[in-house]
This record gives C-alpha cells, sequence and structure tokens, in this order.
C-alpha cells in the first residue's frame, strides 16, 4: 500500500477544552458555577472550579514542537497548535496529518470526568451533559464524518450513567470514557452489581467502553526518585491490569455484548498476554471456577476487546496472535507519543517490513473502528477525498510547527526531569490539586 | 531436539525450609530466639519468629498433586512432597523431571529475606549467614553440580550486604536474591547512593542480582473482589516495573558488569518492552536527559539483564527480538506455575512449533544459566549423565504424585477463592501476619 492511498482513522487523541466550552449547553441557573480558564501572573493557565484548580491546562500538548521542549509544559493556550482547542485548525491539522477521522478523549474533567462528581449532583449530572452535548453537536458535529463522538460517564451513579449513554447514544455516539478501574477513585469495582445498568445500557446501544490508560489515578512510578523515563515506559503496560479485571469478571459472561477499548495501550503485549491468560485458565479453573462456556479466555478476549497502538511495530508483526480483527491504530495527537504529522509514512514502513496485506492494514488503520464503533464517515466524505495524500492535497501549505516559545527553553534537562516527576507525583491519586 | 538429549538447568525453583535448618549454623546465643516451625490446631504449620507468626509455610507447593487442589493450600509439609524441604528427594524428582540443576529460592524469609531485618542487627545478620551457609554448603553442597547456589541479601544495611557477597562468592555462590522495589519496602529506592556498596560488590564477585516477581511486597490485585485468576495472570507482567526502574537508572550507567535476572518475569513482553524503551529513548531523551553514551536502551537491556520463562512459546518464538544470549528457562518447582515433571516434552513441542535451532535451544536450556551464573555442573557430573534421558533413567519407577489428601478437598471453589483472595490481600504488604 502507498502512503498516499492510506485511510487512518484514530481512536485516541485528545482536545484541550476552550474557554467557551459551557457557553450555550449548561442551564442558566448553574453559568456562574461553571469551570473556567483563569491565566496565573506566570502565565500558565488554569481551570477553576469551585476551591479546585487544574493546572497544567495544555498538558503533553506537544504536537508541532521540538521534541527538546517537551515536558510538562506547554501549560498555556497561547503555547500550543490552535488545532488543539479549535475545531476548524483541528481539522486542517487531521488533514495535515493523513488522518480521516479522529475520536478525541477529555483533558480537565479527567477521563472518567471525576471532576463533576460535585456534592451537587443535579449540577455535576448538567456539567455532564453539557460537555457532551458541546462534545457531540458543537465540536464533532462541525465536521461531519470527521469524528468518533465520545461521552463523558456519570461516574457516582450507575443508573444516571446508562440513561446518558442511552441520550447520547441517540444522537450517534457509541463510544463512552471511563476509568480502567473504578475501584482504585473510590467507585465500587468492575465486580460489583452497582454498574450492571450501565452495562446494559452499553450493550442495548452498541457502545464501546473507552479505558484510557492513566485514567485510574494510579501512575506507575515505582519510586519517587525514578527518572521519568520509567513512567513514561511503563504507562501503557498498566492497563493490562484492567483488561486482566475484566476479562476474568463476571461482567463479560452476563453480558456478552460488551465491548471494551483499551486506549493507548498499545499491542506488542498483547500475545503474551493472552498467552498467559490461557495458561492461567488451563492451570486454575478447576480451583478458582472460571467457566466461559467452552471457550478459552483468549477467545472472550477478541469478543469484547479492541486493542490500539500508536506506532509499536512488535504488534503489527503479531497482528495475527493478537487478531486481526482487534486492532486500531491511534494518532494520540497532540500528545508527545504521537508521530503526527508523518504517521502515515511510518505506518506503511512498518507495513512493509513484516509484509503486511492491504487487507490487514485497512482493518487496522480504519475498518476495525468504523465497525467498531458504528461509526460511518462515507456517509459524508468520499472516499477519493478520504486518503491521505487526497486530505493533504487540501490543505498544502498548512504549517504544522509551533512558534510560540516553550517556557522550558531556558530549564535545564535537570529541572524539567524533576519538575515532570513533582507533577506527576501530585497527580497520582488523579486528583485536582488545590489552588 | 530429541526430548531426551535436552539439558535442563533452571533458574528458578523453590525451597520450602526444613525445621532443622538453622541448626549447627547459628551461632549458639541465638539459638533459642530463632524461627521455628509450629502446628497449628487445625494441622497447618507455621514459623514463629519473635512475635510474628508466617502462615503457609507451605504456600503453593503443589507439586505432584491434582490441579482441582490448587488454592492457597497445602498448610503442612506432610501435605507435600518431600522433595520441597529433603535435599535428597529433591534430586530425585529434579531427576524425574529431567532437570539438571536448579536454583532455589528461599520460603518463610521472603525473597528480600526482610523477615531478618530486626531490631537487633547483629541477631538479624546472624540469621541472614546462617541460612545462607545453610543453603550453600548443606543443601547445595550435598550434591554438587546440582544446585547453583543463592545467598539471602541483609536487605537493611548495603555495607553487610556487601560483605556478605563476598563471603558467599568465596566459596562459589554467584546469585543474590532481591527485591524488584527497595522503596516499596522502605528502604532507599535504587536511584539513591545507599546502595554502591552492594552494586560494587556484585561486579566484584561477578554475582547476579535475582530479582524475583513478587518481592516488592506489592501484588497486583485491581480490586478485593477480583478473581484470584486476576493476581495470577497478572504477577509476571509486574516485574517490567523494576525493568524499567533498572533500566533508566544510573546504576546501570555506572556499573557496567552489573547483572540482573527477571525471575519468574516471563519473556513474551520483553520485545514490546524493548521497543517501547527505543521509543521512548528517541521521543524523550532530549528533555529528560538519558545518555548511554550511544547505545539504544535494548542494547544496555540485553548487556545487564536475563530473562527467564516457564512456558510462554511468545517469548520462544520472538527469543532473537529478545536476545538469545539473554533468555533462561526455569521450572518453578514445587510451585502451580510449574510444568513438572512433563516440562521437557513441552519444551520440545514447542522447539520443533518454532524452529528453534539446537543452537538456540541449548543456550535457552543450560547455556546462558551456565554462563550468567557462573556455574558448571559438568565439573561434576559426565554430561552423558547429564540429559533429560540419563536423569530420568537413573530414577525410574519414582513417584511423582502426592498422596495426602489436601483439606482443600471438601472445600467449594467459591470458598478456595474467597480463601485465596483474603490471604493475598493480607499479605500485600508483604508483611508477615502478625500471630
Amino acid at each position: 500500500m502507498q502512503t498516499d492511498d492510506l485511510i487512518l482513522i484514530s481512536v485516541d487523541d485528545h482536545v484541550i477544552e476552550p474557554p467557551d466550552l459551557f457557553d450555550g449547553h449548561l442551564p442558566e441557573r448553574f453559568k456562574e458555577r461553571a469551570p473556567r480558564i483563569e491565566r496565573g501572573a506566570d502565565g500558565a493557565d488554569f481551570w477553576t472550579f469551585g476551591t479546585t484548580r487544574i493546572p497544567n491546562v495544555a498538558l503533553n500538548a506537544v504536537a508541532g514542537r521540538p521534541k527538546e521542549e517537551y515536558g510538562i509544559e506547554p501549560q498555556s493556550l497561547d503555547e500550543i497548535r490552535p488545532g488543539c482547542f479549535d475545531v476548524h485548525e483541528r481539522v486542517k491539522d487531521m488533514s495535515a496529518g493523513g488522518v480521516l477521522g479522529s475520536m478525541n478523549f477529555p483533558s480537565f474533567p479527567g477521563f472518567a470526568a471525576r471532576l463533576f462528581a460535585t456534592e451537587d449532583e443535579e449540577f455535576g449530572l448538567a456539567l455532564v451533559r453539557a460537555y457532551n452535548d458541546w462534545h457531540i453537536d458543537q465540536w464533532c458535529g462541525a465536521y461531519p464524518g470527521r469524528f468518533i463522538p465520545m461521552a463523558l460517564p456519570v461516574i457516582w451513579d450507575a443508573e444516571k450513567c446508562a440513561a446518558e449513554v442511552r441520550r447520547v447514544a441517540a444522537k450517534g455516539c457509541h463510544s463512552l470514557t471511563f476509568t480502567e478501574n473504578p475501584a482504585a477513585l473510590g467507585y465500587p469495582s468492575f465486580h460489583n452489581a452497582f454498574w450492571n445498568p450501565l452495562w446494559t445500557a452499553l450493550c442495548d446501544t452498541g457502545t464501546v467502553m473507552s479505558i484510557h490508560l492513566g485514567s485510574s489515578g494510579q501512575l506507575a512510578i515505582p519510586a519517587p526518585d525514578s527518572p521519568p523515563d520509567v513512567m513514561i515506559t511503563l504507562q501503557p503496560m498498566n492497563i493490562c491490569s484492567a483488561a486482566a479485571d475484566l476479562l476474568w469478571s463476571r461482567v463479560l459472561k452476563e453480558f456478552p455484548d460488551l465491548k471494551i477499548s483499551l486506549s493507548e495501550g498499545g499491542t506488542g503485549w498483547i500475545p503474551y498476554f493472552l498467552e498467559r491468560c490461557d495458561r492461567t485458565f488451563e492451570m486454575h479453573a478447576g480451583w478458582t471456577g472460571q467457566d466461559f462456556g467452552g471457550k478459552r479466555p483468549s477467545e472472550v478476549f477478541r469478543e469484547h476487546f479492541l486493542t490500539c497502538f500508536i506506532s509499536d511495530t512488535t504488534g503489527i508483526a503479531l497482528r495475527h496472535d493478537i487478531g486481526i480483527d482487534n486492532i486500531s491504530w491511534e494518532c494520540d495527537y497532540p500528545h508527545s507519543d504521537s508521530m503526527w504529522p508523518t504517521a502515515p509514512e511510518q505506518l506503511t514502513a512498518a507495513f512493509a517490513r513484516y509484509g503486511v496485506s492491504d487487507d490487514d492494514a485497512r482493518k487496522m488503520t480504519y475498518e476495525n473502528a468504523m465497525r467498531w464503533y458504528r461509526f460511518d464517515p462515507f456517509a459524508h466524505v468520499r472516499r477519493e477525498d478520504a486518503t491521505v495524500g487526497a486530505l493533504r492535497r487540501s490543505v498544502a501549505g498548512h504549517d504544522v510547527a509551533v512558534h510560540a516559545r516553550s517556557r522550558h527553553a531556558g530549564k535545564s534537562q535537570a529541572e524539567r526531569a524533576a519538575e515532570f516527576n513533582r507533577f506527576m507525583l501530585a497527580q497520582r491519586d488523579d486528583e485536582p490539586v488545590a489552588g
């Protein structure tokens, strides 16, 4: 397959929410109390919500920036590409990167929107609904066929969460961002019947539960003085904990239609993981009582889980040990693991290296994403306009660099690394930092 | 390669310590206070040490038992194979399983011997030394060429630990059992200069630091009500945290001769892990300041780490992406993940499936173990007597079953699973359960 002929749908990107997010979506009586962006004396932007202050509004939104300037900056909207928060610019960036469709995870509310779990439940629900309406109708709605809509959950109430899933599904949203471990956030675990209404709603509406790495509030830092590289290395593999917890649970046995995406979880470790699960079953089911009705855990996994990769070639090489229908590419714009805007070239190089057929390539780059998320861009975009080549031609000359100077530029590497660890450790509980 | 022609050295097995362990090895003045085995009214054996009681003396020592009777039992020495605690029986079991050489991790003191970190440091050191003398001289010494000796560390004092490493190296011991994360046990992290004397001693003596999974006191249980299968599945992958923490640390840069074994860590995930490390380096070294003198992290990994597998075929298939000189087989006798006594047959089947050359097979089954651990069984055992076929013939008729009835036999699966979780959660801090 030629790079220009690829069609790319990314199942994991991020939106940095714009300041006017709640305008027009939140009932009048709640407007005064809505979260808002403020700028500190040091020029950093932060969201405030009641007594809570969420720093690093633009955390890790480094797309277009030289690698030397990565770290916990940028920290303000004027330091990042407008494509992070302006949908018109975003679509241009997508096209410049050859990306037809994109699913955008939230930033400041957290992957499970725990920020909105306030004491005033009615207000919290209004915030979730306002966010979802903004995201689905305004952000995704601005460019039909270019975005897979995704909803925030009502994390504190499974019944209300189920109702919200049904409400947004009615307007075409089939993805729910959720946590990889509700127990770690102080809610009932995946094993608790508390969540049954949610599982029912997800199955009824064909909605995928998309669990992004880092959504449990538990970061993998062996020690406070571990180098930042340790955490960066370990993040994806931690999602295997969620995969195991759900795979062995009664949930998949009782809700056979439930679909789960391991967002940014990587793929290269999956064959080992599945072999380990099958072996655990073979060795231990006799006393643990596991029973999948004659199936092996690896088969059950493939019925329920979508795996996602940005760049791992091991997963491409082992695609048939994972399941060719269970792999979807992701771009991770605008974060530092993203290959934007040169992902297409890197993908075709990897496909060539491992002799990936065009059929297999199509499944991994867009067909699986369309099926799992019930997303049909071709209802809005002609196929001949959807390829990497066509999209790039449509925005010829679009500038893909960041020109705003990073505050990092004057800092030493040691300062950056120390700053990163301090910030990450403070976030370990996924609690917004009190201001 | 024919099964009978294999030569097997296992770099991970376990000894269940016998009651007379300290006899003849501990100075007279400490004898009264030494740990000892007692039997409870329910027939379960436990070690007592001061006010500490360590239950489940025979935890997971299920070799020879039907799978349906696995769980947190057996709990007493008369329920397990004598080969667990009697070296003469152990060697017969090894031969019946075709195993020429074996390295035995400790059981009741914990993998890092934290039990011996008492307030009386002189007494603690005497216990470590007594254990090491028993293990090296008496257990391993009884059958020259059949055991890779392994020493307990002095976990609370790096200088004393270094001295003990030098003391045991002088009598041929080149393996130190250690923790995968000292910070999690309340000691300085791997990044602290506190440990420098130990690194120096390990390098000077050519001693491998053998880190066994589960040695950080942190078990991977997402929630208290997660099924037991979740923890069983996840254990091996957790050791990647230790691998990342050490790989990115200054330790390997400053101690280029340091060797580390990821015991029971599995191998199938390593290619993904190395790719992830190289990518992290490529994307982030610019701001994290990582510098391996022109090498990539995957190259540094292969200079320092030995990876180990019991049965994972993914790792066999990907042996050259891991590093054919960095893989060593392990038996895990008498634990429930072991393939004893049919490991040889399962290995040759996997080797045939993935077209493993005889050269590659020899490296993984014994040559790498010999080189990494400076262990030469052929100084004591003739090659023609060392093969699977020859060893099995030498103990023809040896009974490999357990005939003692398990207390589990009358328990329901649900009872067993609940009991397992209760026990594991109580152990989460690796603290012995107070009696």
